[in-house]
């Protein structure tokens, strides 16, 4: 029961309603899932909102279409805001809400974020941004758990995605973050709410807490007593501090605004100041000339869940796949003859994550669904479970093993997964979601053991790896025919998953995220600070358990398994020279990169040229390359394409010793390449 | 060959010390391994000083004592200044320097480095605390990898035990650290160096870097160029900064201070300022008065590896073992029957460390030797190897299993181990010490099987874990008949480890650092800040491969294996009620917390009461408990001590939203119990 509506019935409740607006900001939270409930037709793509996952590398305006068709169908809906997007970044790998974010990188999850806002907002349906800032790295990867850092590692690595989404993209609203950063809550943190986000970016609107975030000062902080909980103390730690509006989930804090301002605890210019900035939101998003937006149920057919949103959908997804491994090329598969396939994660359900809406996973193009449907008439497709995801038991794998043994192919897929809310808050078992945090990143189960007993038959065997965060299973580089990761998809994921198998897309995704060997080497993003990864020589253990002594690791590698950017196509390119168009430039100039690139043998495909930069030599420690552009384009077989792909030189600035961002005079190498890794080419160029 | 004495005849070279001390600052290192190739006596008690890896909580005068006589054997042999303590923490245990630590709390490490350098200094032996500061949490746990940290973490964490060495214990030398916190090399860190160490501290010796430290700034952080080496770029960067000396293994950059200075790029008062730390320590350690305090060789013998010496360490060997699990009361063991010793860390090799001289391992009291040497002439006791730390091969099995069914009792020695830094730069397998890092800490090669294989033989199996951090191996819990940790002994260790196998001592050793499940729960410490490690339910994988799943983590568990301050006695403590005497006080007071202790079962015994501290409400986030007191204190059998702990109110103090250090006002609560997590009575009092 939410204090306005029924969310059994759907009813209206007028009192609580009124209510609502007179203690708690005039914002309501429409659950979608309750949506759902009456509007079929709308569920099966809503998901979208929230379950982008982490994506390769797509053509951002891609993303910009995907804002644009979920604020169509919010506002169809009456929605006129989404909690969206997700712009922290992926450097703990253990937390559970790495299924939410787009990259470990603060580049692309930026322009993902930039695009995702602008998607939305270009039909006043308002973005959030979240969370402010400085979150996903929680001590232990315990969901909300404390991140300690410092001011320069916050603003070098933390802030650029919001400030690209905030400043650049013009979001509504940002919701603040659950967590303290070196012992201050995000919620009461006026350095960063006030002091960077208002007075140095110059944002305007509302910043809201997350679902009982403020609460959290007292029961989770210990910075005010708890039972019963300082409601005053919260409210006057929060609102001042810049947290203009807090959600629900929690007891409402801010009730005692009114009582505050009476007694003289406030300054009636704070809750001014706050309150003017939700207004301006709602100006700006069109509300007070169209507070009804939402279109009458004749007309959703036109609206929601569209062809073209579904195709929009459907792309996504296949750009989203990464190729790992294709050894002999046994990818693309024919279309024909007797196909296995394989394993818990290939049908049943959908692998969406954690938040959307009730059940929704059972709906959609699983794998299974997917490859049945791409195949001849003539093939013969037979799918054998294995082993259920959630245990050891291999009573299933004679079957399996059987069908593989029958079969010219197997597909095997297995992998993380999540559930609704719902389904994980009844304790239904799961691997990833929010709440649902890690110490091992292998597979669960038998599901690894699954794998190998197929591979073992001989049958060339494609291991799919369905997933919201990386799987350590690295001995499938070799062992598997060949390897792909599919991160969470739409509703389109299996039909999508097939166009890439079956050949009829090439393709064009790169890991947004590096990929480790073993949790124990975690983090193990590409852009560490200068003097980190500085190795000795790495040791292993042998498939046949023979120990190779090494220093760093003793028996492992800090290195990735696979990097960030990393990816394989049908087709092979061929990288020419790197050109700048200036060696020497200012502060205020850009440098255009520009390279030949060739897609050399077999079809048609995409491919995505990265530029990485190196600032040569610099007054205080920074990354060891930052990703700084990327060109995602489509070429002929055969065909040359020049690249062009330009930077500023002021985004490759630092936060000097005196915690300023200068741009420093001297040498920026620029790497173009196919990945953080497989550098093609470099040139220099020199600021003055 | 070094600059003034050759290292293979130990000549002096007349010229190379005068150009020694006209470029590199007049100090020079003496190679403890060439001492002690002249001086035989002197190798065997030498180690000590580097040696002491993590000790468990003993008495702190006993480690006073230990400075004592290392200095006492320094000076016979003419050293006048030593390379110790490491006050880094054990906060991540990966790293390969864990061994060196003493602790993963600072309060801990501050009091054990205060008496080692006030022990070593009494003699006018000068301590180098090191390594300064916020060091010992590289990124992947990466050998000098970089640190991310901001301020208050910096205030909060990781300077305390400096402080507690450097301002009360007076220290006349600091070494600086290899990497960077939040982007700021350590050795060009002027905040760190000058702003804190010296205008806050009053710090008014030298501060050295660690050997190639200062090259680092240009081929590890970038911040210069580093082919070739832009030395006056280094000089001029670390100098300033309050980095006096720097210590060899690098290229001199301070040869270029003359040049600096007659060019006007090198204000000649910071090189004054620098000289003058120098000669302060210089008179501080007497060294003008008595500038060789080398004893002539024929007194050598009172001096150097006297019994007393001896004494002391086999004390502090026996009172750092920690008993885990004693099911049963199975020890302490009989002096007869027949007893099997297993396990390729009984014997052939001491388990010291990294930093001792040039195959001093080979020489000491193995387990093996001291369990000899402790039964009696009736008793029994065969050595089966079993296996080689280093390998997977079982095939040394069959013969263990033999011997163990033979013998009444099976004593299974296995661990981590590391070499002297010859063997190490050889490249000789090792899985800790300084460029030895790990990602996983379970036992290596066949080692853990070979547990299990003595364990299935029915013979009650005493586990000891031989080793320079935690293993984790948590299924010996049930498995094993007893547990026990021993961390790096000296040479005494076999026969310390004989005296708590056999009861002639009551194991009275705490863990000074926790223990996790496994390397994916790291960060494990036990004072996490409020808001950290708040978990729902935690998972588990059975023996048989049942898995129980959970939300954190999944399938594992973000609590400690065995918690900080844990460990077992023969006997038993029944705790009274805690008592305070006084329950308001002011910022200067103390406060004396008062436990009646009855050790109410069996033999004599020493127990660690410890006193830790909660802030119940803070105006930023705290650690959930802070260890600020514990007393060992020796209780006959029946007899109950009153155990007295004073607190100081100012040591409560937070570093606040301004990082000014307040004591606030309000409740503190004090724990008082046998370890972190076994809090045996509670009392609370106000700061007003």
């Amino acid at each position: 029961m939410s204090d306005w509506m029924d969310t059994n019935t759907g009813q209206f409740n007028y009192t609580g309603l009124e209510q609502s607006i007179k203690t708690k900001g005039g914002m309501f939270y429409v659950p979608w899932d309750l949506l759902a409930t009456n509007i079929k037709k709308a569920q099966d793509y809503i998901k979208e909102n929230t379950t982008l996952g982490i994506p390769a590398i797509v053509q951002t305006e891609l993303v910009h279409k995907m804002g644009k068709v979920i604020a169509q169908e919010a506002r169809a809906l009456g929605v006129t805001q989404v909690f969206a997007p997700v712009i922290d970044l992926a450097r703990e790998l253990r937390y559970g809400r790495v299924e939410e974010t787009f990259s470990e990188d603060l580049y692309l999850a930026g322009e993902i974020g930039y695009q995702y806002v602008t998607g939305l907002q270009s039909l006043n349906v308002s973005a959030m941004v979240k969370h402010f800032a400085g979150f996903s790295l929680p001590e232990q990867g315990l969901n909300t758990g404390p991140v300690q850092g410092g001011e320069r590692y916050l603003r070098t690595t933390w802030l650029p995605s919001f400030k690209r989404a905030i400043v650049d993209g013009g979001v509504w609203s940002i919701m603040s973050a659950y967590h303290s950063y070196d012992g201050i809550p995000a919620v009461a943190d006026e350095h960063l709410l006030t002091d960077i986000l208002r007075k140095e970016w110059g944002y305007e609107y509302f910043v809201i807490s997350d679902a009982g975030a403020t609460d959290r000062l007292c029961n989770a902080f210990h910075l005010c007593q708890s039972s019963p909980l300082d409601m005053d103390a919260v409210t006057l730690m929060a609102l001042p501090a810049g947290n203009d509006v807090e959600m629900g989930g929690g007891s409402y804090n801010f009730q005692k605004i009114p009582d505050l301002v009476n007694s003289g605890k406030l300054d009636m210019k704070i809750v001014d100041t706050a309150v003017s900035r939700v207004l301006r939101a709602k100006f700006a998003m069109g509300l007070f000339e169209n507070p009804s937006p939402g279109a009458p149920p004749e007309e959703w057919g036109n609206l929601i869940h569209t062809k073209e949103s579904v195709d929009i959908a459907r792309q996504l997804d296949k750009e989203s796949i990464v190729l790992l491994e294709n050894h002999r090329n046994i990818l693309p598969l024919k279309k024909s003859g007797d196909i296995a396939v394989i394993g818990p994660m290939a049908h049943g359900f959908m692998n969406y994550g954690d938040y959307v809406p009730y059940r929704s996973q059972y709906r959609g193009v699983t794998p299974l669904d997917g490859i049945k449907a791409a195949v001849n008439t003539s093939a013969r497709v037979q799918y054998a479970k294995g082993c259920e995801r959630w245990s050891n038991d291999q009573s299933g794998f004679a079957e399996a093993i059987d069908v593989a043994k029958k079969s010219d192919v197997a597909i095997v897929v297995v992998g993380t997964w999540s559930r609704d809310q719902n389904e994980l808050w009844q304790g239904l078992n799961a691997t990833t979601g929010e709440h649902v945090d890690v110490d091992d990143l292998s597979l669960v189960g038998a599901q690894s053991a699954l794998v190998r007993a197929i591979i073992a038959t001989g049958v060339p065997t494609i291991v799919v790896l369905s997933s919201g965060k990386p799987i350590t299973e690295p001995w499938l580089s070799k062992s598997a025919s060949a390897l792909v990761q599919q991160f969470y998809p739409s509703e389109e994921g299996g039909s999508a998953l097939a166009d890439v198998l079956f050949g009829d897309y090439n393709p064009s995704g790169r890991l947004s995220v590096s990929f480790p060997h073993s949790v124990g080497d975690l983090p193990i993003y590409y852009d560490y600070m200068n003097s980190g990864r500085s190795i000795g020589n790495s040791g292993s253990i042998g498939e046949n358990g023979a120990l190779v002594f090494g220093h760093q690791y003793v028996l492992g590698s800090p290195t990735p398994w696979y990097p960030f950017g990393y990816g394989l196509s049908y087709s092979d390119f061929e990288y020419g020279q790197v050109t700048l168009d200036k060696q020497t430039v200012s502060a205020k100039d850009t440098v255009m990169v520009s390279v030949d690139v060739k897609n050399i043998q077999g079809q048609d495909g995409a491919e995505v040229v990265q530029v990485y930069v190196v600032d040569e030599i610099s007054s205080v420690t920074v990354p060891n390359r930052s990703l700084k552009g990327f060109e995602k384009v489509f070429i002929h077989a055969g065909e040359t394409k020049t690249v062009k792909i330009q930077l500023r030189v002021e985004d490759l600035g630092l936060w000097n010793s005196r915690m300023k961002y200068v741009v420093e005079k001297g040498s920026f190498q620029v790497l173009v390449g196919r990945s953080s890794a497989d550098i093609r080419g470099k040139a220099t160029f020199q600021v003055q």
